[in-house]
């Protein structure tokens, strides 16, 4: 089981959901950087619970704890270790997990893996929980990235069946990040905040949960970046966008409508703009052959509905190997794609920092 | 620019379309595997162009040679180094696209990152001929595969947008594998192949290209392998996966359709059948959390139309900086899906058996 | 700057000299296995400063707190982080540093390479401190390959020019480990133990230090392990151990011996004993291609006299460009050998379990 | 068994001394490199066998030849692959080793390990013939540092118990390099040689084989590369090192002398000179906790005599498991210090870049 991302730099993620403390290491920070951490803090508040009814109403307490690689808040160039005390679990609540794996869940392939003795409390080290350390770390690296004019944003682009309108590929501004999508339900239209946000409150009283999907933009990046074959910006980028937990699919540029079209419909023409290559388009989502095309980067992400639910749902004990309906408690989110929202943007963050280094 | 892939095993691709010779290094293959140079030659012929209308009518020679590795037909456990001379090369009708770059392809971004220093014909490195050798490796991978058990098939999901029957993802056999998907066009539905190959031919007389998807699916999997976060099985696959070239989109189990669901529809529940647990459903497509659930994995990948087209083609002449029209010679296919499904099941099986190692 | 060690399971260590805390992510361990908190404290213990005049009179409370992958005691295959929190530091005593390098120390370069950002205070991140991680990571390692019938040890086999009984290389027996050599002054014979007392003693009393080496052994080992080419036992184990600071030399068997004999009289032949294949010497030291040779594995290590010393030593001012006479405060080790056992041992047996997984 | 090496570049070695061909892939060199073959054959040519006396009088053919990654002499930024034809082999002289390990050899490990299926033929794999392929890479990264001004030189510092004057370890220039030590006998002092040639001379006769040592040195290093902890350039070129056959010690600047010295005597002291850093002494070996110093990178390597010798060995038969005396037949290198000269040079060169880049 492996925690560890990047090459260059290396994000080293640990903690259990309601273990003693969860953190990460960013081992290979460049060193003389100075933390903006009201800035990192405003991500992390992003992605924290209990901030309106479309999330858990349970409370964490995100303070990232800075252990090594920080002096006078500058970075060292050794590696930075955060650390997020728990608190506030309610361990009762998963007792009869062990034993009788909840549907669609880590818990069935864990508890064969690791012979039972993984700790399932809230998930243990599967824990939706365990995305705060990747924000902190993609909060840093977006920081730096910003200071290099690269500029990275995300967007819910559908709730179950309402879709938000998608970026306009080719012609992305950071202005509408900071503008538009720098709130904790971020779209580019209102009318369907209010649409999506219906749907979720709707699953809510359901006790059911709903998914949905997120587009990311990264603007700024040079030509070039990347590489062939297996290390293409969309295999860095993907390979790392699934150790998001829920997320189920990944797609460059139009993506899965690339299947339907035809390449006089779709190639991106070039064209000299100010003494400047440009790009008439922007289908494949800002990559060619693996490497930036100078074009936004854009990608789409499917998100699974949370699979933790009220309604009782068939499953087995492992125990005495007979069926059992299982009743999970505890709070859940009816919709978690408003918080995986910076997840992705600090995760993509992340491994272009990991990139461009 | 990394060609190199794995963890326990390394594949090492080199070569380009026009060059001397392609071919692979694989390091860390299993000593005393006896290998079936039939089957790794079928699969050789399943990827070569010029079987029939649906692709290129360029030949090319696909024969690999052994160099190392191997010793009277089993294998030794050092490198085994494999050589594909090229032969039946038109260096010829590429000459003006080292300074015009062809849209949509890897020309222009490979121009920046190597300084024009990047062998531009027939796409070089970047070419899709480079997928002869991850055949090759996976061809081995499969045969190692199929004495654990484990089984590899894909068919084309779709051309256009004409869908083929998608597998029934909690029952999939693997003889659906050999008597259905085993010959160079696999569909599950026949009727889907004659209007599939319709569509291919009227992208073939328009001189242009039309895209697709291809479903591919992995049976015979224990339940618990692959890590949890960064070591998904998810993101083993999708970071080779995006390396075959074309590929814009994967997704997993039922994927982007999770974006329109609710959990209390698309969890896949327990049971327990004759003494064992099994899923219910396997909207999953055998992953949970990361790891496998016992039941078939299974993914769509999205691949976009050939971009190397005959239509007249807006580009820029990167010595003048000036629009230019672009007409592309050559012979190409008006559809790559045919051939990438078996360097899909290729590079798949590669990953797996290197999980499984 | 990477701290990050191992393939298998992974080691990141983090933490300065004289900051909040410091500590280790060890990712990849086993699940299931049961701690023996008694054994990893007492190696910590072992690599303590403060327990007699050999080593500093500095106290440090090595106090590993466990963050995560661990429940009632027992590995969950999550990552394991540890930290331990600072106290007792003085940093006063490193004011000047910053700007006047210490002789031999990593000052000089790390000023260079971070800018002059990195935390200097003890060392900061080079500090030998950071071997207490180390330790206790490998203390896990060595509980686990004990289970495995792997045994390690460690002697001091020189300091200045006091030589110790060197180990019979072909015929090393766990109980040497656990009745000799599991004091803190580890030697094989009492009388050398006595005599290099005395030459650290006359180095203390002169504020100055004393090098020394030392020689570690592993019994148990199959045969076959580890790889040809770059993959050695030799690679793997010398890249991790020149990790711990201090070494400047690593020779497997008789080593630089090698270099004045013939292979007539140091071939290691084989012979049949009791059914089973042996080796009738052992000059290789138990590797052979890169490879377990199912001898005992033994190495030398030199370790270089501590440059921290209280004598005048000369420097530069990196502000003003000028010479400047250094005296460093302080209190310091007049022979860091002793301590540095333990750390030999624990990080060979990281690196065993880590080619044994 | 990897034969796959470097971080950046990557370097995967292929082929069996008595195959089809050996050769390499170079995957991540950079682009634009017009590739001096001329130099290249040189180093070839130094490390080839049958030059005179103190090697064997068996003839190779090495030629390279490259597949890809190069494009009118330029390398391309595309895997450099190369192949070297086997020829002049003579397997039958190799029969009886399957079942019979020569001492000292890879034989008796590989054959547990691959379960009998290596191939043994010369050593197969683990044959010292698989340094060509070493040396051909190193040629190219030797090229490229020296592009950067950072020359690479080794001289045979011993031959069984005649030592050559050593470097002067904070004084070396490049041209000592290019003017004494560039033949295929590189000693400082030309004394030295002579008696080295009657020492090997003497071995030759009596069908035995003699040890040595390796000094090698990199002069024009900038301050600060490398890491600390895991990534020391002790730990990269050391590992590498490690990975050419026979390599047993390894000891950066005075090394094994350091466990007989006090800090006092041999603390590398700093001064400022024509307003730069010096140091006054390099005891170091140019690397201090872990980067580079400024000051040359100097190494000593030790090199155990040939265990291939035609006297008569004691070794073990494998399939009846009965002692018996081993005849190796065969034309052997009664030294092969001086044919290793140009791989440890090549070795450490391309390693070097690798931290470079």
């Amino acid at each position: 089981m492996s925690s560890v991302l990047g090459n260059k730099i290396k994000l080293s993620v640990f903690g259990e959901s309601h273990g003693e403390a969860i953190g990460c290491v960013i081992d290979g920070l460049p060193a003389g950087v100075k933390l903006d951490m009201e800035k990192i803090n405003k991500e992390m508040a992003r992605r924290a619970p209990g901030r309106d009814k479309t999330s858990t109403p349970r409370k964490e307490s995100d303070t990232p704890i800075i252990l090594s690689g920080v002096l006078d808040g500058v970075t060292t160039g050794a590696p930075l270790a955060m650390e997020i005390r728990n608190s506030n679990t309610k361990s009762g609540d998963y007792k009869n997990l062990m034993t009788v794996p909840r549907p669609s869940h880590s818990d069935y392939p864990a508890y064969i893996k690791y012979g039972g003795n993984n700790d399932i409390r809230g998930g243990g080290h599967f824990s939706g929980r365990l995305t705060a350390p990747i924000v902190f770390a993609g909060a840093i690296a977006k920081q730096i990235l910003e200071e290099k004019g690269i500029n990275i944003g995300a967007h819910i682009s559908r709730v179950g069946n309402v879709f938000d309108t998608p970026f306009d590929k080719n012609e992305i501004s950071k202005d509408i990040f900071d503008d538009v999508l720098s709130n904790t339900f971020p779209t580019i239209s209102k009318e369907k905040e209010t649409e999506m946000r219906a749907v979720i409150e709707d699953a809510r009283l359901k006790t059911d949960s709903v998914g949905g999907a997120i587009e990311c933009a990264v603007v700024g990046m040079p030509v070039g970046v990347g590489g062939n074959m297996f290390d293409t910006v969309e295999s860095k980028l993907s390979s790392a966008i699934f150790g998001v937990p829920a997320v189920k699919g990944i797609e460059f540029g139009i993506g899965f409508d690339f299947a339907g079209e035809y390449a006089s419909n779709v190639n991106d023409c070039y064209k000299v703009e100010n003494g400047e290559v440009k790009l008439v388009s922007n289908n494949n989502g800002g990559i060619l052959g693996g490497m930036t095309s100078g074009a936004p980067i854009v990608f789409n992400v499917a998100i699974k509905p949370t699979p933790s639910i009220a309604l009782p749902q068939q499953s087995v004990n492992l125990e005495t190997m007979e069926n059992e309906t299982l009743v999970i408690k505890g709070r859940h989110d009816p919709c978690i794609v408003p918080r995986a929202v910076p997840v992705i943007e600090c995760i993509t963050a992340f491994v272009i920092l990991d990139l461009m280094l």
